[in-house]
């Protein structure tokens, strides 16, 4: 990767639509758009928001170098007045989103974008690529992360990630899921994750014993060194070359944090033989760190077998989110502005019923019961409805119109807060730290059955009656 | 990411081993590892090398700024000396490669690095994460472009990418493995594949009608547009639409290249509904271009039900290898120079038989056919061995010894090539198109069996004899 500006990060054909809007007069028309999506990975009953921070340097940095600009008038289809309005491109809209770390779910807003067409459509690409992977891996490790019940899990999926991004960026993500920490040094050093790690195989492979390779280490390192211990054999050469070590090495000092990685083999009996052996020999503050391709389903399982666990090192089924690797995250007009500056929504029918999308400029509020602090259900409102929450305020499933529910004692709470005002960045990023800690806040608040890792209980998103009506009318209209 | 140089890309292990290779004298002496995979994603029959000309860069640009030495500093846990050292690191040693595009197996070398163990060490994380990426798509790719015999296949999964080199680099190795585009600007720009693209559903909604929409489109770019025809009603409002436009305003100027492009609902009915349409309007020549959730098995399926399209654009499951979004590239230590120079196997043992390295610096020999030109065969030697293909020449499985073949009018090429030599870059870059065009020949040259998707034919992946009998003796020492 040579460039810093991503600019040309962009599908071809939002040079092909702007290039059009500019020419069909609609370049400085303000149009809104809608990031949302429709299923949540793994089956799973809330996604975890992250990207933004990229997403905001990205808009920081949005301009078309000289190159870029020489690159598409090769092309010979563009208009040399467009090429000279990207010559001078900022964005200069408004951005709203929902703070990273937060629980989302399927069709609501996570992010919309107000801004003249083309700025509007240019950064599409950038926008949903960040969000969508960001938003997959955290939402993959807080699985993970749940599924250790209280047990650290630390990120070591770098080799196996798909590119430098996905390496960097994914770690990034893991942390806001939960993650304690990662291997990846350059994650450490960007974004202030914290990065830990300490020998491969090649390490034992390079002394002229396992035993050599270990006491070498320990005394290198006296302060929490982890042991790999399954380079020959794991119980009959590795954790008696580790207690040896740690006995003539470490406890002299007075060392009472280290442990031992368990990389291969049947985990569940490893770790309980390891713990037993460890424990004889008088080691019951040694640790257990396991590894070797676990995501929270195996997890789940070694919990389940009483494994003898204390860290999971989880790898490529985190960075990739290999089970369900693709986040279906879309960007869709809900609404233009009209020459006199009115909001008229839009709408994208389908033959598909659930790929019909939700119009206009919305706000999404989150209703919280005031007596269990939990999170009761989220509505999307049009974008001048006010929600007093001092009144009972009924709210209903708008695939089921039939079911309400009266809201009484609650607390109403905006999802999107403003993020660039006319281009302008008026968002102040919380630390990585700030991020998980509110992340983990906010799971807090969800109720067990949203959690679920199989068939979760569906989360309330509902639409206000005012946006129920007008979604109405418009398929009416363009219903075909 | 704001980093152009990657070398802070590394599992944080990599910086302790390496420190503690420089405390323990190791630091010069020269090590061998190796690059290979143990298993084929989606249980095909063989990968499609790519990543190497980023390894190569990477490689070039290797080095330690010092916001990176104060970085590790900060740990207080590397000496001094190890981080002077750092200061004025650069790579010095041999690297030998598969070139890009060629098909390979588990259990091969890709790549072999000979360096001084530190050096070694510290590229293993971007190595690998570079290679398993872009193999992963190139592989996939070209299974894709595989099912869809000789239709067109176009790459357009950007947004869904995980991370901004997930989009960049994996349509790089899309084209590898013969994807004919990409929808992503900054690749074309970045590395000459070709992008290409027309219009979201947004264009459409931004005018007062579909017919307004598609008439705008073909006056701005007459040759060759695609129209989008499932924003409303594929069959009752987009495609007649279209078939208007196209007559209006395309047939008069006597232009013959437009195309459809079909987004949603059930592509097998929807083309052929389509192609009658079109056809009894008199445009027998519109194309038809067909996405939304594509992958090799639901192509293969279409292609079987005769479904009129005559371009594939594939996103998603392309550029996230969806259903096997993995590939478990591994960098094993192979063998150590001892002082005089001499070069020494290693071997890695595992209580699980398949992770068992084959040790020793090594060559490996792809055996082709004479008569058909077909691939028969790779065979694993020792680095000094010499196979002289005038005569006749037996192989024989390493996993059942008593199957032998004895291979007579043939030839034999050497797969790893030099790419670095003490340090210096010797090799020279094919353009992508070259790497492409090599691909796509060298796949010729396997049997159909191996091509199968599902169940296919094993190739023979053999030791020489002298690396077998060394191999267990290497067995026979360590293993416990």
């Amino acid at each position: 990767m040579e460039e810093k500006n991503f600019s040309m990060l962009c599908d071809f054909y939002e040079f092909t639509m702007s290039n059009g809007y500019f020419k069909n007069g609609f370049y400085k028309q303000n149009v809104y758009f809608d990031v949302f999506f429709r299923k949540v990975p793994d089956n799973g009953g809330f996604a975890i928001a992250a990207g933004l921070e990229q997403v905001i340097d990205y808009i920081k940095n949005l301009r078309f170098e000289d190159s870029d600009i020489e690159f598409l008038r090769s092309k010979r289809i563009f208009d040399e007045d467009f090429l000279s309005y990207l010559k001078d491109f900022k964005f200069t809209g408004d951005i709203y989103a929902v703070p990273e770390g937060t629980p989302v779910f399927p069709n609501e807003p996570i992010m919309t974008v107000k801004a003249p067409a083309i700025e509007a459509q240019l950064i599409e690409t950038f926008v949903l690529l960040t969000f969508n992977h960001q938003t997959l891996i955290a939402t993959k490790a807080n699985r993970i992360v749940r599924s250790a019940q209280g047990r650290a899990v630390i990120e070591f999926g770098s080799r196996r990630a798909q590119g430098v991004s996905g390496a960097v960026d994914g770690a990034r993500a893991a942390y806001i899921g939960g993650c304690v920490g990662t291997a990846c040094t350059l994650t450490d050093k960007l974004y202030g994750v914290p990065a830990g790690g300490t020998m491969a195989h090649s390490w034992i492979q390079m002394f002229d014993s396992e035993y050599d390779a270990f006491k070498a280490y320990c005394e290198l390192y006296p302060d929490n060194p982890t042991l790999l211990v399954d380079t020959y054999n794991t119980l009959k050469s590795g954790v008696p070359n580790a207690i040896k070590v740690f006995k003539e090495v470490l406890v002299p000092k007075g060392k009472t944090e280290f442990s031992i990685r368990l990389d291969s083999g049947d985990i569940s009996y490893l770790s309980k033989k390891a713990r037993k052996m460890l424990d004889d020999a008088g080691l019951q503050n040694c640790k257990i760190t396991a590894s070797n391709a676990l995501d929270e389903y195996l997890i789940r399982d070694l919990m389940m077998q009483g494994a003898k666990v204390d860290t999971f090192g989880v790898g490529e089924r985190l960075i990739t989110s290999s089970s369900s690797p693709v986040f279906g995250g879309v960007y869709k007009l809900v609404a233009v502005e009209n020459e006199g500056g009115e909001v008229v929504p839009k709408i994208k029918v389908s033959e598909n019923t659930a790929k019909i999308t939700n119009p206009h400029f919305k706000k999404v509020y989150r209703y919280y019961d005031n007596e269990s602090g939990k999170a009761l259900a989220d509505e999307l409102c049009v974008y001048d409805e006010v929600v007093d929450s001092s009144k009972p305020h009924t709210i209903f499933d708008s695939n089921a119109t039939w079911k309400t529910k009266t809201l009484t004692d609650f607390t109403a709470k905006e999802l999107l807060v403003p993020i660039f005002k006319k281009g302008k960045c008026v968002y102040e990023s919380p630390s990585i730290q700030e991020i998980a800690q509110y992340c983990k806040a906010q799971i807090e608040l969800l109720w067990d059955e949203v959690k679920r890792f199989e068939n979760p209980h569906t989360y309330y998103v509902d639409l206000s009656k005012k946006l129920y009506e007008i979604k109405n009318i418009l398929l009416n209209v363009y219903g075909v």
